[in-house]
């Protein structure tokens, strides 16, 4: 958990600097930027959807570690003063009967469709990620200025009133050496997905071509490093494909919500 | 997060055997019982309150922390095989408009009023005493054979939805160079309530009397110690009060549900 009045002397610009930029329609993947704020995933829902999606992320919350639940029909959080939910994302997704209909730089047409929007605010991997360069391991798709890779497992999630789905997950190539390195520091952080769930044996988890991820961009796997796989927060978007959700609109996967938490809150 | 699949092989008899004597109408607060095994806060509400109360308990972790929820309907829990949550807990409470109606030993009849309960069972702190009694600390009200004293503090919750109240805490006298280990041990345990909320300075919370808890038994202080408060599971009562919830079945303050969960599996 996180007190938020003991946040209150965080400097917070280049977190809101970012979401600014996001506002008036710059659009790139989020990792790296603001580094040590924390970035979120974000599932927006009609009211009547709420609690079965509520449900979901509390029996499956190494894939969906809820970080803040906003009002119905609002779109700020506590997690970023100022913020708009609508427009503060660099790239969203809104959907229709479980497809994607639209990639969009600015939400608030579709928010307009309901009146009572629920928002979800999921931890992201991304958070653990300054703490593991800190040590010294690389994060490929940093160094290669791409997106991280994320693929659809074969591993279903448990499933909550009309919420169904399999697990997606990131992937990051670590050398067998720091491998349990990476475990231990990203374990520090559980509520922005923690340990790893699969290492190796991509196979075991219904991943055919490593090359070939479902989201973001593959990297290079270099001789000598594992693929380590982390739950990722695109997860419920595989839920909202597979159980046929009437409306969502969520980030595009990649292109997180920068909030003002400093990573070290979520430090266990 | 617990993987149930990898505790198949835990012996759960001591737990089950709990279970069955409160079924058969054995009433006890439950400190100390089956010890090892996790023991659960539980609250039992209208599907139509559900979401508020999921989104309270998201947005209050510390006193609040959800380890399961069943499905509308049903009296049965993945964290305790065949377990009945109508009978198996020692002593129930009914609520009606907010106020205390009755205490039973068996909620059968009350559930039977409502086809679509939703039960939230909700960590307890009695998991972490006892690596604390390991680590040499004693824990008083278990060397007393009493009920943990519960205070409801002036502490707001965060509001959700129609529910508001106050934090409740329990309190455990501990000695001054003690009080660091017991802070340290408990926050390995942020399921179960984690890491203490307050030490000393109980008119600091609106405790005006540490002799008088509102809840459970007072215990010994005895020169040296040091009251030292814990978020409680009773918190979800103070919120049924405060917020003139409808209908709701409770447990009894100290009087909790035993799963077949091992301690460690909360063991962050």
């Amino acid at each position: 958990m996180i007190a938020l009045d003991h946040l209150r002397h965080v400097n917070v610009e280049p977190a809101r600097l970012a979401r600014e930029s996001y506002r008036a329609g710059k659009i790139e993947p989020t990792s790296g930027i603001a580094p040590g704020f924390t970035q979120a995933n974000m599932i927006v829902l009609p009211r009547d959807w709420a609690f079965d999606f509520l449900l979901y992320a509390q029996r499956n919350p190494k894939a969906c570690p809820v970080l803040d639940v906003s009002d119905p029909g609002s779109h700020s959080t506590i997690l970023a003063a100022g913020a708009d939910l609508r427009k503060d994302i660099p790239l969203y997704r809104i959907w229709r009967d479980g497809k994607l209909a639209e990639e969009t730089a600015d939400a608030t047409a579709a928010w307009a469709e309901h009146p009572d929007l629920v928002s979800f605010l999921i931890g992201c991997s991304f958070t653990f990620e300054t703490p593991m360069v800190e040590a010294g391991i690389e994060i490929r798709h940093m160094t290669d200025k791409c997106n991280v890779p994320m693929y659809l497992t074969n591993q279903p999630c448990r499933p909550a009133g009309r919420l169904h789905g399999n697990m997606v997950v990131s992937m990051r190539p670590i050398p067998a050496n720091r491998v349990a390195d990476a475990a231990m520091i990203s374990g520090r952080f559980p509520s922005v997905h923690g340990s790893p769930v699969h290492v190796g044996a991509p196979e075991l988890i219904g991943i055919a071509d490593i090359s070939k991820p479902d989201f973001g961009d593959a990297v290079r796997i270099e001789p000598g490093e594992v693929p380590v796989f982390w739950a990722c927060g695109v997860t419920p978007q595989a839920a909202v494909m597979a159980s046929g959700v009437p409306f969502a609109i969520t980030h595009a996967p990649g292109h997180m919500f920068i909030t003002d938490i400093p990573d070290s809150a979520y430090h266990a």
